[in-house]
């Protein structure tokens, strides 16, 4: 087994400088060609999900599990167009903002190259495979993938189509490579491989991502989980507020940008409309003291509470007496996701912007746009909830590290 | 123990949210202050250096680490002078260099805030305790500082300066901490706060940075070792290969960005003048067996050879049949740290260049300058070995993270 990894590692490895050299349009070609084999497979492509979806009907778990393996026509076509999207956004590789000349005449660049080798770990979703392998081929980087076990016959019909793009193009197709043995083991042994995989990327839920970072030798980029807030100041419109904090916790309760905790500023007016509004849109309310004053049938908030991630119709409330009690308490309880104010005042908002230490913090918009797509980076590999290296959403420029380069003409020190 | 140092990360991050938000100008007073009163503390700073001197001596321990743990009037005025320049370096704190405004109104910016609390762990030079306090404070982080139990006095009375001008600027005593407590157990434990303390770095020797990085479980920034490289092309100017190659390995042997081999191209034709050069600056030569055909006396290289840092006058030589084979060799057998090319092919430098998987690739320059004053980035925390977050010399900027800031008018999704 440990054989096994190795020898995918090492073959990583030795084509990344080749992977790595290629020029923004050969890559490209390759992108255009995995999207046109995509197409092409498509039946393929569906026969294999279909027994991976038999396969998992007979162990009885969630339908929303099942839903996130199931592909549809519709789904391949979004996979392949999701690869062309990647065609069109600009390439990091080579790009820099450091050239200096030195007093001495050296002149210094420092321009982004690729990682090298990137081992991706994903669960129950096929079309991360899609995803994961462009956004690395991308940025010049060469791919390991290790999808969910249950969506195994997918994933390796995906990459089928992706094999061929490979080398309608003319890369190696080692370029990207799937780990088939389902071994948890496999897993474990790759996440020694120092010096042969530069990254590892974990995406999934807690357990995974936990597992990964305890275990890995390789540095590792967590995509943790997302306690976000919503903190409605003395000074916020009703409408606005009342909107922000209902998109925030309801248009997608089950990701990682939705609000779980509404913070509301002891002055502002609509408190009990606020309530009323969550509890009309299907929302259990969990509160505090001055809350259940109000509303007595809600349930008590304990301290755990305040550090829950609900991903449900559920949201935690607690009333605040200043917006620097908002930001401790988003500081002591958050995740440093995604937190968003909503006030009419520039002094609260400015506070709450420098304050608040989290990736993305907001001022009265919601905490749902914390995304690649809705930043501008487009394709996003996952959003970093790390301070090291990238910090929220991860375009391709996350894929790349830097590398300078010295100019001289005989120069010595 | 835990609790020693439970308490002393707990109130870094508590002060941490203060000192991150310090301007420019209130954190250059507290620096201005603190390089002030390590002036005027210098005869208590001297004192204590003598008793850490004198534990030393009954050790019968190396004189370069003497040396290395030494002060003098001299020294400790580039101690104070090197504050002063931090001063007047850029802060990285409130910059960015992405701005965009979303095609439904959202404005979304990015900027550097810094990263926290960073906790510092090195060996004997006294002088690291000023310079890390000073670069933490002028990125907006909090410090804690572990240095070399052997200097432990000299520390002690360095530290007290450096509180004096905390509290003369305004700043809490807490934004910089130094670990009184000499016990291995104190760091071990410290290497287990996830959520107190964001980043460790260690300085040092191997042995120190690798117990770190296997120990910690907050991220680690590595600065390695280097086995850096010299490539003297067919087309190399004889005067300037000789004077590189010189200058990367005599001019201070014991640094990390010194050469420790050289790569010569079969068609270069001073093979003979390159190797005697060597010889004559008292280098003892390793070399493998086509350089031994004309010096029979040179000791073989070994396979282990190739991965050596010698840190001491003395350089493994090898003949290679082409760039392509020098850059195999570099990836294959280098720290990824720095190479050099010295040549006059176009071709060959672009090849070189792009091919060489190091920190720092240079052309026609020695390897020595990679140092952040000579990149131009003032003072350096340290020089990075790995791809993520910093590569090479780090600079202020590297001691910070970004943040997504997003300007909604009642945004939602």
């Amino acid at each position: 087994m440990k054989e096994y990894i190795f020898q995918i590692a090492k073959q990583a490895r030795e084509v990344s400088y080749r992977v790595g050299t290629a020029s923004t349009e050969q890559k490209n070609q390759a992108l255009r060609a995995m999207a046109r084999r995509i197409r092409e497979r498509a039946k393929d492509i569906l026969r294999a999900n279909t027994q991976d979806v038999e396969i998992f009907d007979q162990t009885g778990k969630s339908q929303a599990l099942r839903d996130r393996l199931l592909l549809t026509e519709g789904r391949i076509e979004a996979m392949a167009r999701g690869i062309e999207e990647i065609v069109a956004l600009p390439d990091p590789v080579g790009s820099g903002n450091y050239i200096t000349t030195r007093p001495n005449g050296l002149r210094i660049e420092r321009i982004r190259v690729p990682l090298g080798v990137i081992a991706m770990i994903y669960e129950a979703r096929p079309n991360v495979t899609a995803d994961a392998a462009a956004l690395c081929l991308k940025s010049g980087n060469v791919a390991i993938l290790r999808g969910g076990r249950e969506a195994l016959h997918s994933n390796l019909a995906i990459m089928q189509a992706i094999r061929e793009g490979l080398e309608e193009a003319g890369f190696p197709v080692t370029s990207v490579q799937y780990i088939e043995r389902t071994e948890h083991e496999v897993v474990d042994d790759m996440l020694q491989l120092v010096g042969l995989i530069d990254l590892v990327i974990p995406r999934g839920g807690e357990s995974l991502i936990r597992s990964v970072t305890e275990k890995s030798k390789i540095p590792v980029i967590k995509h943790d989980k997302g306690v976000c807030h919503v903190y409605v100041d003395a000074t916020a419109e009703r409408t606005k507020a009342e909107s922000i904090v209902i998109n925030a916790k309801c248009q997608r309760p089950s990701v990682c940008n939705a609000a779980e905790t509404l913070l509301l500023h002891e002055a502002y007016p609509y408190r009990r409309e606020m309530i009323q509004a969550l509890v009309d849109h299907g929302v259990k309310v969990i509160a505090d003291e001055v809350i259940r004053q109000d509303f007595p049938d809600v349930q008590a908030a304990t301290e755990e509470d305040w550090y829950t991630e609900y991903l449900d119709y559920t949201i935690s409330v607690k009333v605040v007496a200043s917006v620097e009690e908002a930001i401790w308490h988003i500081n002591t309880y958050g995740s440093h996701h995604s937190d968003a104010i909503v006030s009419e005042s520039y002094g609260a908002i400015q506070k709450f912007l420098t304050g608040v230490d989290s990736a993305a913090v907001y001022a009265n918009a919601s905490t749902r746009f914390t995304d690649g797509g809705e930043f501008g980076l487009g394709a996003e590999i996952g959003i970093s909830t790390q301070k090291l290296h990238a910090r929220g959403p991860m375009g391709l420029e996350s894929l790349t590290t830097e590398k300078w380069l010295v100019y001289g003409d005989g120069h010595i020190r």
